[in-house]
């Protein structure tokens, strides 16, 4: 089977993913609107700022012209910043209006929108008119750029409303290294990918200040269980968040030195101010914005968060991190299921 | 509050708890049957073989003479190998049926027995008559001796049928470092304690075979599913499994360098026969009894446990790890919850 795929971003993760989509067969067309990133993809198949030292397949090209990039594609995959969602969709539909055809939509980013909370796949839903679009699919779970690089083996999720569509998408970028298993809840897989990095911020903070592996077991313990009741309030699935998206992305998240997330907590653990944390990563750090929209959401549905509070106190209240983690840890004793 | 309490088993986590025990005002005894140990502790104050260079307390006190140990103590905390529970909870009800005290008995140990795949509250249940005891509680969760001996924080799960009795031993141990959550679910505490063990092998294999931080991440989420199929069918509580017994521990047994479980995955994964593993270990490696004995249960029950299952070829039926392991990773994709 072989598709004509355009991958909108071309960071860590979006470039990889092309990669393999080209791998696998496909015609697959990154798009960036970087021109000398794009140059440097198309010359010489690297992408230095984001993955060192790899080389990309020759087949693979880049382009910094959406329309261009789109043309004729069944498929376009979405992995831009949280941030830029919503504008980049609406620039495909511009494109899609000239040129009509109807793409699976797939997205492998992770976050909640700013202001309105929302999770990405509604972002999308709400941009893209339904004669723009077969499906909305999202692919998520325990993945590191690096390791699929390397092509170690990785196991994620690809989960719709449509079970079609997730089908699809399972066998598009399924190979020898890469599994993937279908789902059908796309509210518990966007929740768990965009709150994970939350607690994956907090156990880096723990490391940072000194705290051993018993304390960051528990931190992820309890994390884990506040945002599964944040996830399953806004309609989850309880058992989503013992999947692979759920856990198993905390885990990788929140235990790999490759997670920019739980390096920026690392840091500021170790002292470093926010600002410079964030200057210093040249990367988006997503657990940043996602902790001030589940603290939102937490209040305003009532749903007890301490981690996140906590974490939320140090990046937007100014308040210290060794203080307030050290409260955190020094809650009474009281059962363990409330 | 200051007890009497006796501790049997003077092991890494054994001698550990005994000292937090002691500073938290308690008149602690600690059991082992090696004479050469019990000089050690009383004379050096340490447990080198054990924790290398900590410091016990002067006011702990080592006895090899089990009744000597339990003289008037109100509680008894076993941390034995499973192996030998059964014969030390005889022993020690042989002393009670003379002194008459009638203390709760607490097990921080983590397995199932073999051939009777019984949980080690069962055990003491049988072996210990109610007019010897006031109630069985489980101490669990993830914590390293060497970490709770540096005073870093842990939290930890104690699980009884009688509240009172989990309560009682939550205000024992409870200090600034080690913090206590009280529990019901028995059944689900101890499964999740001796199954982890198992998935701890796998992860420790996969990284001794070279595979990185997403195939882990992706084994122990796949294992947490596994191990909780299994509780649940024998009675536990699902809940148990998302919380600090169940992957609390999992995490920090299955990515800490600190666990024997790993480390002995990780030597079968470079290649080391499992005789030479066992040997060089010096000390009990209870996810290999664990694994016989889930293997079985599943077997029983008829639960699908695939990773429990490899992990079983390559310890009883002399299977190479790679392969085994480069099958399980190879399984066709398919729906996540099944």
């Amino acid at each position: 089977m072989s598709e004509k795929i355009a991958v909108l971003g071309a960071g860590s993760w979006g470039s990889i993913l092309a990669n393999l989509l080209t791998e696998n067969g496909n015609d697959v067309r990154v798009w960036s609107n970087a021109p000398e990133q794009v140059k440097e993809l198309n010359e010489k198949h690297t992408n230095e700022h984001y993955v060192p030292g790899f080389k990309y397949s020759d087949k693979l090209v880049a382009y910094d012209d959406l329309k261009a990039a789109l043309d004729g594609v069944s498929v376009v995959l979405f992995v831009v910043p949280t941030k830029v969602m919503r504008l980049v969709a609406n620039e495909m539909v511009a494109v899609l209006e000239e040129t009509g055809n109807k793409p699976i939509i797939v997205h492998a980013s992770k976050g909640l929108e700013l202001g309105t909370h929302k999770r990405l796949s509604q972002v999308l839903e709400e941009e893209i008119p339904e004669k723009n679009r077969e499906a909305i699919v999202v692919l998520s779970g325990p993945s590191h750029a690096e390791e699929v690089a390397k092509k170690d083996i990785t196991l994620v999720t690809a989960a719709s409303e449509n079970a079609d569509a997730a089908k699809k998408v399972q066998q598009l970028f399924m190979n020898k290294y890469f599994r993937v298993y279908t789902n059908h809840d796309v509210i518990g897989v966007e929740m768990g990918a965009a709150l994970k990095n939350i607690i994956a911020l907090g156990a880096g903070a723990l490391h940072g200040l000194g705290y051993g592996d018993d304390a960051k077991a528990a931190l992820m313990t309890r994390g884990l269980a506040e945002i599964s009741r944040l996830g399953v309030a806004l309609g989850a699935k309880p058992l989503t968040f013992i999947g692979l998206s759920g856990v198993g992305d905390l885990i990788v998240t929140a235990t790999s030195v490759h997670s920019r997330n739980w390096r920026a907590g690392n840091e500021l653990g170790q002292g470093m101010p926010l600002k410079e944390v964030i200057d210093t990563m040249g990367m988006v750090i997503e657990g940043i914005p996602s902790t001030q929209a589940a603290y939102e959401l937490a209040e305003q549905n009532h749903i007890d968060m301490p981690i996140t509070r906590a974490i939320y106190d140090v990046l937007y209240n100014g308040k210290d991190v060794k203080t307030v983690i050290g409260e955190l840890m020094d809650r009474e004793g009281k059962p363990e299921i409330d």
